[in-house]
């Protein structure tokens, strides 16, 4: 059988199935954004995550700049842990490289990860160096701590509760268009041409250089107001499947809360997609999703205020004979198809009706 | 400046120099085999470490099955732990891979390095699969503990102290050649053939599924008994070279010291380098490399006894301004090169002058 035909989730499944095991101080592995470990002590909660970026894949060194790719590269990471509600700490940082690089182009790539990894405080304490024949990989691990051993999984949620995303869907994958060169740029004409300039940088940095989620997550950790969360890198679509499976539940999403910034609904009908397409399956968004109980919709909106990240409720979560479903306040619904990235498997694309 | 032109090691010395920051709790890091990093509480010390085994850089499809390769990526990241001398608990493997690839044979790459990992009490516990579009890249990190805090770097070494290896060195590159059909089998004739075919299975083996020697690592931590030490990866002269420099010492190598297996004895007059020289700049032995004080040395046979493991003085620590040097019973001596594994710098072959 080929990758192919399994795809990504399903080889993720298949390894978790046949070859995780895990003590008792293992409180979370596979399946989750980060292992969370229990050391012996008992005194401390470690979490671990590792992401891999491989060129042509995750990248293309034409359409991203080495400082912004160590950026970017430290963010995806960083924001594992911000879906556990987690701080990080520390990071090693292998890469395989092409030796046609320049040491400069190194160089830039590490201040890159490290402009972010100061920002949250993470030190860079090893990693490994490899010659790459043809393209280069990057693979960083980070382990973080969940402080007083709060952390939050993927499989809290239960029926009745509310589904948050906090800041803007899409920007992202829309920015990667415009960077691919889809942008009917012919169409903004007039004084709309200073504004399709602010909006198309502004997608573009969302897709070069995200911000990881961390304060937002770890409030809602701390705060115990999150049963379940997740960081959106897939797309809506399937990150909302990963929490619904881990968690044993469906959901139906109001197709009219997705929140979309205005620089997206500005830019879109110059992009080849919808915004709401881009916003539900686009991908890359580096934003957090997570359930709580509707009881503490208050409390959420009270603690959210210090923060500046837009919070948005976007649908409600129900049993799992209920599926996915998109709705509209029009009154049609649609099964919500995961249609976000799966490196291996093909899968049909955003299907609204 | 292109990678080619600082090479690896120059390449790491530039990361650790401008970007590697560590706060106190940060006991090892860049520069070591594992980064130790003693828990807030202060009553565990973890060890963490990450190898890359990049295709046709680090293995061939065709020269080592799945299985094997699962094992040995496993090996080389345990070896990190044992050359610290610590215990590993936890992995996280990360696959980049292509999408014509069986799923069975990533069902062998897991069992190959599960054999291992449960050998020595490791757990996985994540990691991150992404499609590769040439060539497979394996990345495996591991985290472990110093027992008791106690663990050995590198920079230890002194002037006086007696230079050590456990197990024999030679037999992974001299594997390898093999593999590669670099073998002149034809002198192999009449009743040499058979003790041909188990000497040649006895080093294909030491190369495709190598041993991490965390047993001996331990020991030899727990007694305090090395002052230094290093896993040989990257063969013989190199791996002392990391030694001296993080000591700041000069060492000299007793050439009929080395330790060279009945195995390769046998097969090298066959084989295109001497026994010598695959021992001296080998690479991939994944056996220790440690320093002892001169009045530990009846402690260390003594501790020895409960291990299979050979173990052989080869040589003695000098200041620094001594070098590096082999030497014969005969009186001349050479310096010492460095001519083991750099990724992108080509270094000189062996020189025996």
């Amino acid at each position: 059988m080929r990758l192919s035909e399994i795809g990504e989730f399903g080889l993720i499944e298949r390894i978790r199935g046949k070859f995780a095991v895990k003590g008792a101080e293992v409180l979370a592995a596979i399946g989750d954004d980060c292992a969370a470990i229990r050391m012996p002590s008992g005194d401390a909660t470690l979490l671990v995550t590792t992401d891999m970026l491989v060129e042509e894949v995750h990248f293309r060194r034409d359409l991203i700049k080495w400082r912004q790719l160590g950026f970017k590269s430290m963010a995806v990471n960083l924001s594992d842990v911000a879906a556990m509600g987690g701080r990080p700490k520390w990071a090693f940082i292998s890469m395989a490289l092409t030796d046609d690089m320049a040491v400069e182009d190194i160089d830039d790539f590490y201040e890159g990860a490290m402009v972010l990894g100061a920002k949250h405080g993470v030190d860079i304490l090893g990693g490994d160096t490899s010659r790459s024949p043809r393209g280069a990989v990057i693979s960083i691990s980070i382990i973080g701590f969940a402080e007083d051993g709060l952390f939050v999984k993927r499989s809290g949620a239960s029926p009745g509760e509310s589904l948050y995303v906090a800041g803007t869907l899409g920007d992202s994958a829309a920015g990667l268009d415009i960077l691919r060169g889809r942008l009917k740029a012919d169409g903004l004409q007039g004084e709309r041409v200073a504004a399709g300039e602010k909006s198309r940088s502004k997608l573009i940095e969302k897709h070069l250089c995200p911000e990881p989620r961390l304060d937002e997550g770890n409030l809602l950790a701390r705060l115990g107001l999150a049963t379940s969360m997740i960081d959106i890198s897939d797309g809506l679509s399937s990150d909302i499947a990963h929490i619904c499976r881990e968690s044993g539940v469906g959901c139906e999403v109001r197709l009219e809360w997705v929140p979309l910034s205005e620089e997206l609904k500005f830019m879109s009908p110059y992009l080849p997609k919808r915004a709401l397409e881009y916003g539900v399956s686009g991908g890359e968004d580096y934003e957090l999703l997570f359930t709580v109980k509707k009881e503490n919709a208050e409390k959420l909106k009270e603690a959210w205020r210090r923060l500046k990240t837009p919070l948005s409720e976007i649908g409600v979560i129900k049993d799992a004979s209920f599926g996915l479903r998109l709705a509209s306040e029009a009154g049609w619904t649609s099964v919500l198809k995961p249609t976000g990235h799966d490196h291996f498997a093909k899968v049909e694309a955003f299907d609204s009706s």
